[in-house]
């Protein structure tokens, strides 16, 4: 089911076997690489054709203005958008004069190979120019894991069949044309000329551009070195512009004879620095790189994802595409992560421009809690970051007349970013979601510094958001009103469960972690008044249900709403807000995406089976999946309630999301919690995963086409790998303190070394549940199609 | 209490003694002239000093773009904004070469008087330029109400103390300079150069400016004619441009010497009609009132105004000030509906250009229902320029997925022009808001060939989108969710009071008068079917009621809110909404204008007297008016609820809301729902006038400041005369049929010319309801205070 023809599905890698011109700029998001502080999408070489250049920096951004045909009292004024930073990957090449151009020509052979074990992109290609000579060009590109400032590009060239002219450019270019892009709200706002040149140089194989953003004042370096390697004398000559620095090295080649040029490319970015410093900054970074020496990079490159492999690999038996996905989710998330050490993880990584380049709830939620168990320095860094960005939260909070801190629903450096306040700023789950994120840290990892440190503070700041935001009624209950909970087709209302819940736990974990340090508490002012007051406000929160129908509203009313009409609703007109307006979506029973049914799998001591049971039947007749984010949650909860067929066909959607281009925007950049969500259905949904008190409870079952699950997570210093099949499960830590571990309802501790197998319960047959006309999902037979997606 | 010092409270009259330059933009929408056609701000002859400058024709507006920072399916795109048209009142003066401005040399008096009697603005005064030479000025000017394309100005000037060279300039202006405006969200945008110039000319004393809209594309065409009169020899010059034409007449004068120029100014424009047509139209308009001259121009205007107020005069012992108002009130809410045939009388009428000069619901619930009684054609005229909108209208329901017609929340021309959806297409009671102004109209004036034909439409396309918008739920309720009430302080909720009983009505009336139309019902495709579902929505309509508080919600679950911090509000930060966020607003108790109160105002019938009490307390301690709508409406419930004195206070304070300028913006144009409420507050609060099924019901009551009140109503074509005192009524039909009142429970028969008096019922003592602290009516001693309002 998975997947282009484009990309055989293969275990360890995402091969693409011909170029698809067409597909260019999906495949530029797919053989993205990135460490998490340096993003370069797979653009060919040569930079053209493209279907979206671009190099981002993680933080790195433009202003632009935020308007509005009516303002309001609090609208954010400007935003952030990711700005296309200095192009370092560009090599071209020119044939006998004629420049390498895959549109012209003859390409005999083009594929491209991102490793997930190596960390590389790889391409290999034969062409014929016009004129019939033929080339072969290797190209390797990495941007390193170990030294995060630096990318690198090994580019080779050698002649087919006779010999050649060759004239190899290694570039940085600044202020590259963008595209003009198209009226989708989730794309970007395209900025050009944002750069501002400071300084250019150039000498022998170096060359730097300074510039900064021209309103967000930015200072960007960007320096490369290059070493040629060649059998044959060549010409080196370096140039340096404003916008452009080159080095072209020239040679008359014959077959057999490679030219083999390693470009280095380092890069610094500051809000505060000096030309000087970062100037400094990138000759040293480069100077590092250059003692690596390319197989040095290459080498530290694989060592460092096989200690992560060796950590976190998935296997899955009885389908490869699935095998893939999660290896390929798993390899972008870690991307997306592993080096953005003080900034955030947007909800695109470093993939493409969509969303602005923002960081969402996506993060806390989807992808933090896979990290936890595979990266948790990560996690750490990421929480990090939004600590970080307290001051902002505070003064936002300030703003809307709120006490405690107000973190932003979409934003690069902390400020407030959205400009469509019903589903931005009321959407206050985002501070539950961030404490959800610590709450959970802490639990998987232990970290006690971590959590009396920023852990605390984000937790108190965020009870003392719930605390002003919410408020006893006369029946003395706690009610939040007039919150936009995730279902981004309902907005306004009151009563979110998810958000109720959310903040109950939050609340409750706020008021228990300040008691367990209380001297921390005390350097924040939390003292006993102030606990107290969030445990009565979490022991007092209204969950609202309809004794009617037997089911949790998501908010209160929401039951009473009209059924959209699914049956009146062409398949063309999906995703539904591009076709109809709010005010239609807001006002009927139709959900965007899981959100008593997420809140169901975050606050699973809320709700009995029955009511899971019933409330997710309930919910599927009525989502329709306009959100990557929702599959993943769908299916987590189909596996939990007995139907494990369905969860497997909402697993192969949200594995196909980027894959197959579901919602047509891969181009714009990855899907980071749809990718994540392979990973967490694997684990919390087959494997039934959930933590309770620092101790991992399993209730696994497989579906019938999976014949074998084995994965592996890391909870309180223990590596713990699980292996499911059919009829069994197993249990073995590999290191670390004796461990306990949950089966279903039985609590097994594990000696380090030793594996402990038990039985799967029989499945209590459970009636598939049912999703509106033409919205099951893409991983059953006869689903909704897709175009651009062969059988 | 009411005014400032400069405006002396005198019964037929509005008179500024002084010339305060704070004051520019407030005096300019006060002395406005207009006649629903043409409407020319009250500035100054000769151009300068402004607050902002001001000439406008209805209907003519350019396009301006409504940008989002996140746009949405349905949002509109594009607005329209009133235009400033060609500037024809421009007479400017010099004295011995020295420009007369009343920032330099001496004003030695300056006096201007809107009278409303006459229908002319007057100005007299007398000035010592910096060189020591003295003029005396009077100058008059109008806007006709009986030739609706012509306004007119006759300028005098005279030396005094020596003779002096005088040189008179008589222009038309295109494109005249706008002053930057403040950010206000309730300003409008400004248009700079948005007349494309297209033909000038000028002859002797004529001249014609042709333009069209840069945008929208209307073409305008000013013409004027200059008749000079002089006891000694003057010379004329005539000359034009692209945007200017000038009449400039030059005479040496001693004193009793007087230079009088009349100026006749025809405007005509058009979407379609031609350069040459236009031409055309506004030549034959300046023949006809050259023809009537300047002195005929005046008596026409005397004439019509005499047959206005022998049907209209409301006379009030005890309080000058209302006395003044009620008549300022009702002059301008006629100069704004009287000849604006075709047109939307906008929220401004033509007195500035705040709101854009867009008309809201504001023209039918609070100018028509006046209108109804006292000009009837004039609303006749409104309702068919809606109905002209219907087109519009059912587009926008079929892009909203709605049946029917939904009508803009604001607009110019019939397009939804609202940028901020919440508090703009979801208030869908603007379409409930103009059934009801058609059933009133009918109902007060019996008009069978506008109900049967506009009036019909009308109501079956409003009642056609109710019942497609609401919907049964499984306890067969008819329910309305998601949708913002009159109280902006709320938005998207389910089942707004007002707006459900409101629809209720529509449904109902839809239904009823189909049944008493069946041929023309049938043309509309009206069948039983329809009608029967009609009846069954209406009969099944939802209307929340809180048994715990004994109150009615404003809207579904409106009193469980958190109510809003009053006595943590400071004084300064009213206007709410331009110091916190719609987010807290809308989410807590606390009420912006008159919603519920209202819905008891024009749906007596649905809740008893105990209720209106009951819910009239309630409502009034968190009810702020940030709106001009509001005050009138308190202060009618106030009254039926047995406070007069609170109703008085509110009556003052809606009398102050422009002659005293309380929200600040009268600059902009005057609060033309405001103006009429001072006329309901007296007829509907103190008269207890409620119009049931043709029959006008009094319950009359002064407060025991006001010791007589008389008012005229005229229904189904009765002129009845009203006379209340302290202690009695009386009741007169002066013409017409014999006629049936109510007084209280009693229905009187009244035959022509003789008045029949009943006693008052004694009052029952009824505690004062409290407001929010510091928002008791600014009518009352120790209110809130007002810059520049003088005790």
């Amino acid at each position: 089911m998975i997947g282009h023809r484009a990309f055989p599905a293969e275990p360890w890698q995402l091969r693409e076997t011909g170029l698809n011109s067409g597909l260019l700029a999906q495949t530029e998001s797919l053989f993205a690489l990135s460490n998490g502080h340096i993003g370069w999408r797979g653009n060919l070489d040569e930079g053209e054709p493209y279907g979206l250049p671009g190099s981002y920096l993680n933080g790195f951004y433009e202003r632009r203005p935020l308007p509005y045909a009516e303002a309001g009292y609090g609208f954010p004024e400007s935003g952030q958008t990711i700005a296309d930073a200095t192009h370092g990957k560009l090599v071209r090449l020119l044939v006998d004069d004629e420049p390498f151009d895959v549109r012209y020509g003859e390409l005999k052979s083009h594929e491209r190979v991102l490793d997930f074990r190596a960390g590389v992109l790889r391409r290999d290609l034969e062409w014929v120019s016009p004129a019939g000579r033929g080339v072969r060009v290797r190209s390797v590109r990495l941007v390193s894991l170990t030294q995060r400032a630096i990318a690198a590009v090994c580019y080779q060239v050698e002649p087919v069949g006779g010999p050649a002219q060759v004239v190899v450019q290694s570039e940085l270019v600044a202020n590259e044309q963008m595209p003009a892009r198209a009226g989708d709200p989730r794309a970007a706002g395209v900025l050009q000329g944002a750069l501002v040149p400071e300084e250019h140089a150039a000498r022998e194989g170096r060359a730097l551009l300074i510039h900064h953003t021209r309103s967000s004042g930015l200072r960007v370096a960007a320096s490369m070195d290059n070493l040629t390697d060649c059998a044959v004398d060549c010409r080196l000559q370096a140039e340096s512009w404003p916008d452009l620095a080159r080095l072209t090295v020239t040679a008359r080649l014959l077959p057999g004879q490679p030219l083999r040029l390693v470009k280095f490319v380092a890069f610094g970015w500051s809000a505060t620095r000096s030309r000087s410093a970062l100037r400094d900054q990138v000759a040293a970074a480069l100077s590092a790189a250059t003692g690596s020496g390319w197989d040095g990079l290459v080498a530290e490159q694989r060592s460092y994802l096989d200690t992560f492999w060796d950590h976190a690999d998935t296997e899955v038996d009885g389908d490869i595409a699935i095998q893939q996905a999660v290896r390929f989710g798993l390899f972008h998330i870690l991307q997306a992560a592993a080096r953005a050490e003080g900034q955030a993880i947007p909800a695109k990584g470093l993939t493409g421009p969509g969303y602005d380049g923002h960081a969402f709830w996506d993060a806390e939620t989807f992808v933090l809690p896979v990290l936890g168990y595979l990266a948790p320095d990560a996690v750490s860094a990421a929480l990090r970051w939004r600590h970080s960005t307290l001051p902002r939260a505070r003064a936002r909070a300030r703003q809307l007349g709120l006490r405690g801190a107000a973190f932003p629903w979409r934003t690069i450096n902390g400020e407030e970013c959205s400009g469509y306040w019903p589903a931005g700023t009321a959407a206050f789950h985002i501070n539950a979601d961030i404490a959800d994120a610590v709450i959970r840290y802490a639990d998987v990892t232990g970290d006690r510094e971590f959590e009396a440190g920023p852990g605390l503070e984000l937790l108190v700041q965020t009870a003392r958001l719930w605390r002003s935001l919410g408020h006893f009624d006369a029946h003395g209950q706690f009610r939040i009103d007039g919150v936009t909970g995730p279902d981004e087709y309902s907005a306004l209302s009151d009563n979110n469960a998810y958000t109720n819940l959310m903040a109950q736990q939050n609340l409750q974990a706020a008021a228990d972690t300040a008691s367990r340090y209380p001297e921390r508490a005390a350097e924040l002012s939390v003292g006993d008044e102030e606990t107290a007051a969030w445990r009565a406000a979490a022991a007092a929160m209204y969950l609202p249900y309809d004794p009617d129908l037997g089911v949790h509203p998501q908010a209160e009313g929401f039951t009473r709403h009209q059924v959209w009409d699914f049956a009146g609703t062409p398949r063309t007109r999906y995703p539904l807000f591009r076709h109809y307006p709010y005010f239609d979506l807001y006002r009927k029973q139709v959900v965007k995406q899981a959100d008593l049914v997420l809140a169901m799998i975050l606050r699973p001591d809320a709700f009995t089976p029955e009511q899971k049971a019933r409330n997710f039947a309930y919910y599927e007749r009525i989502t329709v999946r306009d959100s990557s984010l929702s599959a993943g949650s769908q299916a987590v909860m189909a596996a939990e309630v007995g139907q494990p067929g369905l969860a497997l066909d909402y697993l192969r959607e949200a594995a196909q999301m980027d894959l197959a281009d579901l919602e047509h925007n891969a181009g714009d950049g990855l899907h980071l919690a749809a990718l994540a969500s392979v990973w967490t259905v694997l684990t919390a949904g087959f494997g039934g995963l959930r933590m309770r008190e620092g101790i991992p409870h399993f209730a696994p079952r497989l579906p019938p086409a999976l014949t074998r699950l084995s994965f592996r997570i890391r909870v309180r210093g223990s590596l713990l790998v699980v292996r499911v099949t059919g009829a069994e499960a197993s249990y073995a830590a590999t290191d670390g303190e004796p461990t306990q571990v949950g089966h279903y309802r039985e609590v097994l501790t594990l000696a380090p070394g030793q594996a402990q197998t038990r039985p799967i319960p029989p499945l209590a047959t459970a009636a598939r549940a049912t999703q509106p006309p033409g919205r099951a999902p893409a991983g059953q037979p006869a689903a909704r199609e897709h175009p651009g997606q062969p059988g």
